[in-house]
């Protein structure tokens, strides 16, 4: 298996890893490539799809990240129904997911358009058709600002804010660019990370906006991340109630000075409830529900039971790859294929397995609890323990239902970091 | 900008995310592309490249990887000179840097190949010219054992087993392939992960493998993964003791049963002086010294101070995107742009500023103890916790030297999992 391309006076080059990406089967001939195409062996390259479409799982090339359709497409439809039933705008966030695939399929639903967390996240849901993204983040320095303004072309581009400054570089970036950007605040509801205080700190942002050439102030950013993991409902009931007040007070001024506030924006998989009944909140930026994980399986509801709104729908397939004793064995999933800041991964469908511990490429698991014997090649579904960071190890999601693979999509914001 | 092409009747197709791909500036023309190739969107894309040679420190997109060359350097020379010294061959563990690149320097520095973990880093270190790839894990299915025996109809492959039917399957690909692997038994010297207890029943599998058609017994791999991280020079010198007392044991009653044991592998960048010193070991796959991390900075030497062989040679650079309040700051490297499996990140060259939490795409920083003022836009260099999961999250490697970028290295194995 060769490809092989042509360029300038170079009439034929195998690159081998060339057939890594997009499984490419057959020969190519490209003429007229740019140099900085053609850099010998300089090309990053896509992990091979681990999987062919109508693949039964336990054909599937391992670790690989699998979505199980039927749970997946239940979590789009009723977070759809929830966003539809309580009359706010649902605009979910990509970054959980990082596919224009999955964006579409939920703007399909009623999405108003995704959130994004990075420039180069918004450039890949933008350049594959989503017209609205807010980056529901700080963007700082020249480069990022151009590149966020040259979107404005192409989609509706909203940005955060907590800084003057940046303000006026936005501001400079998108009147150099010759677009109009949405501006919202960050306000710090007790998040503890970015934003501006809520109160008189956020309205006078809020007029610094509104009189800066290029920008559009829309609204406001309120997104409480830690609240999303308080595991008792009550807890996080009221630190969205505090939250609430806040804004409704901050809401005040910012009217008063005689400026709309048509956004009010934030919520997360853990407390949207709370925001979509407030009369507060018009917009949810939700992601996790899509896919769900160990660490939102451990949130509770108001009877105090584990919260089954959503299904879990993602899971990395692992393979069992040794064997060394009675009580442990040993699967090739580890800190490369499965992200462990929020805890370890659990393992399904079988009562008594626990992954005890992560390397880099490999996954100790305990039998102490289980009867069931293992063997070489056995295949486990494990539940990440934070699916954001370990979709972004993957360059492919395996798409299964009824135990057969039905598509692949890929994850083309993988790894975009700036 | 754009990039066309043209396949079967379509004659003209922007594809908006291949300008991601290598920087490409001009428009491509490429005639019969196959089918697979062109499945619409369905291709995952490399990060844009951060930077470009020339450009200062300062002009570097972030969150980026970058590696300090002088540091690099001495570290690839060092490495060299103590396994030149100690007379064991060095076969450097590429699953750190992912990288054929970096591969070769070694290699040029007298290594003799490299170790990989997993079949497609193989395929990438193997296409990409290296001759000689130890796969020092366990390979378990078809698909890959199809793989792997293909690999060496280009290069010298080995691979590590630690169970009889593996060994069986291993010999059925490559008489199938009709080639030779070679084969080393992991033997477990207390790292409680893989592997095949030492003594006789290291002997007996070696014995398996001495008569099974398409496998070269060629010796033991004995990797102690958890000494490596030892605080105390006494304590991991007295692990690698125990393990190569049972490898001595081991190798006797190997060459008693008429058996060659040519290699002995092992050891890492926490070790691997006692292993060069040992007369059993006769191979080392150290793998962080080239880069280094926090955690390897906190192992200490024989006089109780940390390790300086090795010098910090990779970094994540970062930059400051919020200065929400006085006594901390945030900047936009987080748990997608370091691993925090072994803990968090360390800042450099400002003294009193400490990383305090990471979420997903965010840094908290506290600023308690530290009377520096910070800007908006002012960049931070972060020693990663752990060096080989925070590398598989990039795609680039950007060298600096003297404040300049003078390279720019594909990370072309990064996310090959299967």
């Amino acid at each position: 298996m060769r490809f092989t391309m042509a360029i300038g006076n170079v009439t034929e080059c195998a690159i081998g890893r060339w057939n890594l990406i997009g499984n490419v089967t057959e020969a190519v001939h490209c003429r007229k490539l740019p140099a900085a195409f053609f850099q010998g062996a300089v090309f990053a390259v896509s992990q091979r799809q681990p999987a062919e479409i109508g693949d039964t799982i336990e054909n599937i090339d391992t670790p690989a990240l699998i979505v199980d359709l039927d749970a997946f497409e239940h979590n789009l439809d009723k977070m759809a129904a929830i966003a539809a039933a309580a009359g706010v705008r649902l605009r979910p966030h990509a970054k959980t997911h990082k596919s224009p695939t999955i964006a579409h399929m939920q703007i399909r639903r009623g999405a108003v358009g995704v959130c994004c967390q990075k420039v180069s996240e918004a450039e890949v849901m933008v350049l594959n058709g989503v017209a609205d993204v807010l980056v529901s983040n700080q963007i700082v320095g020249a480069r990022k600002l151009r590149r966020l303004a040259a979107l404005a072309r192409r989609a509706r581009i909203g940005v955060c804010v907590d800084n003057a400054a940046n303000v006026a570089d936005l501001g400079a970036a998108a009147t150099e660019a010759g677009v109009k950007l949405d501006v919202l605040i960050e306000v710090n509801v007790m998040q503890a990370r970015c934003g501006v205080a809520p109160g008189s700190a956020t309205a006078e942002l809020a007029a610094v906006i509104g009189r800066t050439a290029g920008l559009h102030f829309r609204g406001l950013h309120a997104y409480h991340g830690k609240a999303q993991h308080y595991a008792g409902f009550a807890e996080r009931a009221a630190a969205i109630a505090e939250a609430v007040e806040q804004i409704r007070d901050t809401l005040g001024l910012i009217r008063a000075q005689g400026q709309d506030c048509e956004i009010v924006t934030g919520s997360g998989t853990g407390t949207f409830e709370f925001e979509a009944a407030s009369g507060v909140f018009n917009e949810l930026q939700v992601g996790s529900y899509v896919f769900m994980d160990a660490s939102y399986g451990r949130i509770l509801d108001r009877g105090g039971a584990p919260i089954d709104v959503f299904e879990q729908s993602l899971f990395v397939l692992a393979t069992i790859m040794s064997l060394p004793a009675e009580n442990r064995m040993v699967c090739d999933a580890g800190l490369k294929a499965l992200s462990v800041d929020s805890g370890l991964p659990l393992v399904v469908d079988n009562e008594g397995v626990e992954y005890l511990a992560a390397s880099d490429e490999h996954g100790s698991l305990r039998l102490d609890r289980t009867n069931r014997s293992f063997s070489l090649g056995d295949k486990l579904r494990l539940i990440p323990g934070h699916c954001d960071p370990t979709v972004n190890l993957y360059d492919w999601f395996v798409c299964v239902r009824r135990g057969r693979v039905e598509e692949i999509w890929p994850i083309s914001a993988r790894g975009m970091l700036v």
